[in-house]
């Protein structure tokens, strides 16, 4: 199992990057970590007694978090995130991971990686929390603006695979956001989708409201790129107010204080239940290889929480079967 | 200033209905109350001391929360719904109040009302509540599901002057629901009515995200019926869960139980400073007359927020501003 790194990506490339590659090779000695990037920087964080399945694969140019998605892939062809794409475009990688430009992930996905065969467009699944912490697959989140009933099927049949074959869910429940629970509820896309997604090989459950996502009613939610983001955004938005409020709430008096005080690893708790970020590794679906992202701010504890996503996903042999789904399609 | 209310519709009606009408035409001397709905019922309810500006007009049937809209709509012309838009219609009131089937009431918006000259779609305009306890309006939040550029152009005219003629904000900031703060961000749509919004007479401050709604950023957030569900639920949705999270944090300890305790005031108000029903009242906008929608769970003090919204829209010649915005258009 390869697994390459975008070592130049993220918020804390390239230490995290690094430490986070010494962990997870020590941890577990049947992956081969390929961390691509400029030697001269990465050499002297691994250290001369680094595990000898890590390797470093050299890439001088770096793509920053605030350039224009597709120029900037076109451009640096030899960038980290660019070179580890084409490691798993040739088959010299199963998996890459970036916490870099998430635009310019999705770029390497279509234009280095490839399509898999029968896709028409990839989508990004992060795992989304839920009040019951089993946490819902939800794609796109943002991959495709304007989604066609077709790819939404395609989204239910790949989250549904990955359910199976990364968290062992025999028959994963998916839904479709929308905006109310009736078959004939919502816009021209997701009345047309679920028509497909009744006939679809899957266990389909129906629409979901965006008010009852975080119940945890299904494994995999299925939504367009905006409509996704929308919700994600929303739920992030929501929690970071209503923690604003409760802040201005509990200091505005010596008791509400005190009181707060005896709370704070409580509330800690509750914000860390509603973070999305707490999973990392979002994969790409629908490419030809594992391609995953963290998030920006990625420290050495997240990125190995996303290498053993791509672990268990080589592992388990989702690429393949996620292949084998839509070969005749 | 006559204001014909849907005396039947509603959980709390007709009691709900009957309470508010005889606070508000005690306090407002110059409106109007038309209770719509059945004599039997609302006569006993108003007694015989009820102030001498309410009265009632006979409506024999009523419209359940559970009815197929259109089809309710279309069968029972001598329900409490029907025939206060059918007030509206004819000029024997200057607006209708109904707490009903929300479905029902927009079919009644745009079959027994209709539609303003120069509107393509009426939107449906709650108050989104803010951090800074300001509010923003919202359109449209459901009334029109696939919505094209223009009608979030529309939108936009008509929000913004809903906020200078009820809210007396001068210059109403509006933004464009949308998945990123750049120009070019987003769908078909956005980036389309973006191009529309940009060159319109109103103050555009351009794309908001859903992260960022709750800041209160702007004053109108523009956005088809779709979209703003997803956000207006997941929001709804959110804060419910982070209580439920909260609540089990709270409770699992003696200590905890009691520092809750100390806080359950401050905790009340959190509560609420989230809850959009506490603005009673969202207009259909683009309507040939006002129409107001009250939360299905409208308790009296609910009704008379309604009534009172009405009561300024009606005396700072809301329709009159909508029809002279649109009539050349």
């Amino acid at each position: 199992m390869r697994i390459a790194i975008d070592a130049m990506g993220g918020d804390h490339a390239p230490r995290a990057q690094v430490e986070s590659a010494i962990a997870a090779a020590s941890e577990w000695p049947d992956i081969e970590l390929i961390l691509v990037g400029n030697p001269g920087v990465l050499e002297p964080l691994l250290g001369a007694d680094a595990p000898s399945n890590i390797r470093i694969h050299p890439a001088m140019e770096v793509i920053e978090s605030d350039e224009e998605p597709v120029k900037a892939v076109r451009r640096k062809s030899d960038s980290s995130m660019v070179v580890a794409g084409r490691l798993v475009k040739e088959g010299q990688a199963d998996a890459m991971i970036s916490a870099g430009n998430t635009g310019a992930l999705m770029a390497v996905g279509l234009l280095v990686v490839g399509r898999l065969k029968g896709i028409d467009r990839p989508g990004l699944a992060p795992m989304l929390p839920t009040l019951d912490n089993a946490g819902l697959l939800a794609l796109d989140l943002g991959a495709n603006m304007d989604a066609k009933p077709e790819h939404l099927l395609q989204y239910a049949l790949m989250g549904s695979l990955y359910r199976q074959k990364v968290h062992g869910i025999a028959k994963p429940r998916v839904g479709l956001l929308n905006v109310g629970s009736e078959a004939a509820k919502g816009n021209e896309l997701t009345k047309a989708a679920y028509e497909l997604l009744v006939q679809a090989p899957i266990n389909f459950i129906g629409n979901v409201e965006s008010r009852d996502v975080l119940e945890g009613q299904c494994d995999v939610l299925v939504c367009d790129g905006f409509s996704g983001n929308i919700l994600l955004k929303g739920i992030e938005g929501t929690a970071s107010a209503l923690f604003k409020i409760l802040k201005r709430e509990l200091t505005a008096t010596w008791t509400s204080k005190l009181a707060a005080l005896a709370l704070k690893p409580s509330f800690s708790r509750v914000k860390r239940s509603l973070d999305y970020n707490e999973y990392n590794g979002a994969p790409l679906l629908g490419l030809n290889g594992l391609v995953l992202k963290g998030h920006g701010s990625s420290d050495a504890a997240a990125m190995k929480t996303a290498i053993r996503l791509a672990r268990t996903a080589i592992g388990n042999g989702l690429v393949t079967a996620l292949a084998d789904e839509f070969k005749g399609k």
